[in-house]
């Protein structure tokens, strides 16, 4: 193993960190290697709002769901797919911009391919790292917020800084749950997630000196009981997005 | 900038390969360091097929576009979103399971990440990628092949294997295009557009030695006149994914 696989493996989110910006060479790093990151044709249809205002820290971490560690972090990143650019450079052709579900997928994989290089890269300077998708739970505030134009939507946000809390890595499905040789095979999902599910109870009852007796599957039947973000269709299709 | 930083900066995608196969340990690695990416919720809404099949990687190449590379890797990834595994262990709970727009795009992105941090993993071991979205050419097919289930499909794939060529970097839109502080600033779309053209003109220019005589904006006009994968959205209903 070496010391970049390392790396990725002691890989945790950091939700407490110490009151202090980044330096103006550390974004730089951050930034290039999100940059770096590879990019369906070459489209680069994303963006990134870097946010280290205060007050907009405030209003995120407010619209996000009240998550302290987004108006406390050193800098907060927002992840957007970004069709208008790709828009303005045909327009600039005079040509039709024909967009559907597919360039929808392709600029919201642009993005996450950037903020995974990102995140790869913060971590690889010391700091810490927490993915926020609760961005998307009120996406048209956030989009008001942040100027974002028509085709920009904000896919995840970043909390970057210097971490103040060491938590432990969370268990993951064993390796066959996840990875097929050639074929998938359905026939053992059934038994991974029964095994996964002792994991995660031990998991659960050790980090909560047993309070918290649940598995992974109770998790999931909780949280898909009812549709989740059901706004997010409407807004996309409100920001120019043509869903189709 | 430290040793990862560089190994991010100094991506480039490889489409030649030599003839070789990865070692075991290269494949833990690298699908271990996957399983490790930031995932929504924990939901690992994500599964990837390994294939080394020589006859899978053949009919592989040609649903992907005829890319040689794709049959030539030592190893062809296919990652999938993946909401069948979540859904089983909703059933287990006899509780509905409500999908929408929403749980697609976090099984979208979770595959993203795990696959950006594939890609990060098999760079550190000297190893060289490309990502193929030709995939989603024929993803009926692949799927058939693949023998995904219901509520899977395939995002992208990934060619890894031994590098047999040293392309050189591609050069990226410039850093304040894609990276804008605190707020989008549309106003400078435009001419940020411009500037990259010019760029890419000379890049394509020398790389051809004068016989492509493009730009970035030309070549997206050219794109998008038409629309692109129209029948993605077809097929992800047809697959079982409810984008409403």
């Amino acid at each position: 193993m070496n010391s970049v696989i390392e790396l990725l493996h002691n890989h945790r989110s950091i939700r407490k960190f110490k009151d202090a910006p980044l330096s103006g060479e550390q974004v730089d790093s951050i930034i290039g290697s999100a940059q770096m990151a590879s990019t369906s044709s070459n489209v680069q249809a994303y963006s990134i709002i870097g946010v280290t205002d205060p007050d907009k820290k405030k209003r995120l971490a407010e619209l996000t769901g009240n998550q302290a560690y987004v108006e406390h972090c050193g800098l907060f990143l927002v992840f957007c797919a970004d069709l208008y650019r790709n828009q303005v450079a045909v327009s600039m052709h005079e040509q039709p911009f024909h967009q559907n579900t597919e360039s929808f997928l392709v600029a919201s994989l642009d993005a996450a391919l950037a903020a995974q290089n990102a995140a790869v890269a913060a971590e690889s300077l010391g700091l810490g790292i927490c993915y926020i998708g609760g961005i998307r739970n009120k996406p048209q505030e956030v989009s008001e917020l942040l100027e974002l134009p028509q085709l920009v939507y904000p896919v995840f946000g970043m909390c970057i800084g210097v971490p103040d809390q060491a938590p432990s890595s969370r268990p993951r499905l064993a390796r066959p749950a996840v990875y097929h040789p050639n074929a998938y095979n359905a026939g053992r999902t059934r038994s991974d997630i029964e095994a996964y599910d002792e994991v995660t109870r031990e998991y659960y009852k050790e980090r909560t000196q047993g309070k918290v007796l649940t598995t992974w599957s109770k998790g999931l039947a909780d949280k898909y009981r009812e549709p989740v973000r059901a706004h997010i269709r409407p807004f996309l299709e409100a920001r120019g997005f043509r869903l189709e």
